[in-house]
């Protein structure tokens, strides 16, 4: 299947027009062998996974970004949900807490960095601190200004101990929120995931996609890349996801371990 | 579908005779109907474990001990892949770090224990230090004999503080795990789950076994019981685990969570 990923990659240095890129783009593709791909595609991101995991050498780091009803949640559970929960750990950071806050704020971020062979999933991440903190001003600009450059050494340093790092924009318009919004209220088995303060924050869309194009220009890099996914059109952004991820962890060359016994000599009685 | 539960449970002070359990039992079912039945439970679970999450309330710990080759990777993988990778979070515990070393052995089991809202699976566990430990001597009897109260106690308190707690035996005979060990060592591709250190332990049986019975025994209370799941016929093993863990969830009366706000108030623009 025909299937561009990279031009959803932003190249490092240059600042996208969110507002530019289409968010219900679908690649040219139909749903139906979408599906299909789609499902031929996790089935090989398991056998990665599980390489991984018997190999245990590297591990995977996938960070996930969007406005609320952004679709992170469902992207987790199409994506991750199918592969083994032991090899796959999400971790979703909220507003830090009053321990969390007396640390520097990449101090709870490093703590749930992934362990060789395993998957780990940030559901937000460290770039809330140059997001949500920024369009609120929870601390002075010149704190902030500073994170682009320290959340890349950051990632430098995780990268070249071992992790790969992949950071997805799951891209949607204002008005598909509103959409999203209301269907959260028309079910009552959905309230609970819709919160008034919500609305606050829709209030300030603009400043949240300016905060986000300066974040993804400045912070993806050949090694831990971001990729504005458009997430529109669930099936595909479910299918680039998956996509990235396989190409990324095709790219290890992984192969199992070979075994420090000889299997010959093994007596089983 | 009629499936007795209750009598795979473990009596409170009733030490089971592992030996006079069928490993292959089924219940009397047929392997068709249990896989309809199985795919029922799993979106039942699916949707507690959502309410779960919603509610915040309670917790579920799912504790999953076996002997080598039990089957506790497959177990996890079919009952607990399925659900959200976000509510799901699965614990190994294998041999001490030299910093658990330093600490008591529940240190960095009550570590892992389940936040509420969300289910944690022990693949192995702090029954390891009465296993283990006293099969290979490795703290002396005076304090591994200690340590069935100290448990209970452990177990009573994450109970109380509304931690649900479900404990699995996966029960097979030594001539299936020598089957189980044949197969690995027939397939390269899993070479790397056989480490010749299991026969060791395969050699110690009943020790094992004895071990076993003491801590099913002494240790299945009506607050955090034991079953012994008889574990050879795998879509047997996967609906009795199923079906225990949504019997236990239903027997919370979980709800979703009223909004604290008015719904009909909500302007969405």
């Amino acid at each position: 299947m025909n299937l561009d990923t990279d031009r959803h990659r932003v190249l490092p240095g240059i600042v996208p027009d969110l507002d530019a890129i289409p968010a219900d783009d679908t690649g040219g593709l139909e749903k139906s062998a979408a599906r299909k791909e789609l499902r031929r595609l996790l089935a090989r991101l398991d056998e990665l996974q599980v390489m991984m995991y018997a190999q245990g050498k590297h591990s995977l780091l996938v960070v996930l970004q969007a406005m609320d009803a952004g679709g992170k949640d469902s992207t987790i559970r199409a994506v991750f949900g199918p592969l083994n929960p032991q090899g796959v750990q999400v971790t979703g950071f909220k507003a830090p807490s009053s321990l969390e806050l007396k640390h520097d704020y990449l101090w709870r971020v490093h703590d749930q960095c992934p362990p060789r062979g395993t998957i780990r999933v940030f559901n937000r991440s460290h770039y809330e601190d140059v997001l949500v903190v920024r369009v609120k001003s929870l601390v002075p600009e010149e704190r902030w200004r500073r994170r682009y450059e320290q959340i890349n050494d950051f990632e430098r340093l995780v990268h070249d101990e071992g992790t790969t790092i992949v950071k997805l924009y799951l891209h949607i318009t204002k008005d598909y929120q509103l959409e999203r919004f209301r269907r959260r209220l028309a079910r009552p088995d959905k309230h609970w995931k819709f919160n008034p303060n919500d609305l606050v924050e829709r209030a300030r869309w603009g400043d949240y996609r300016s905060a986000f194009e300066e974040a993804l220009g400045r912070c993806s890099k050949m090694h831990a890349p971001w990729y504005v996914i458009p997430a529109e059109r669930r099936w595909y952004r479910n299918l680039l996801v998956t996509r990235i991820l396989v190409d990324t962890l095709e790219g290890l060359n992984m192969s199992y371990p070979k075994p420090d016994f000889d299997v010959e000599q093994i007596v089983l009685e």
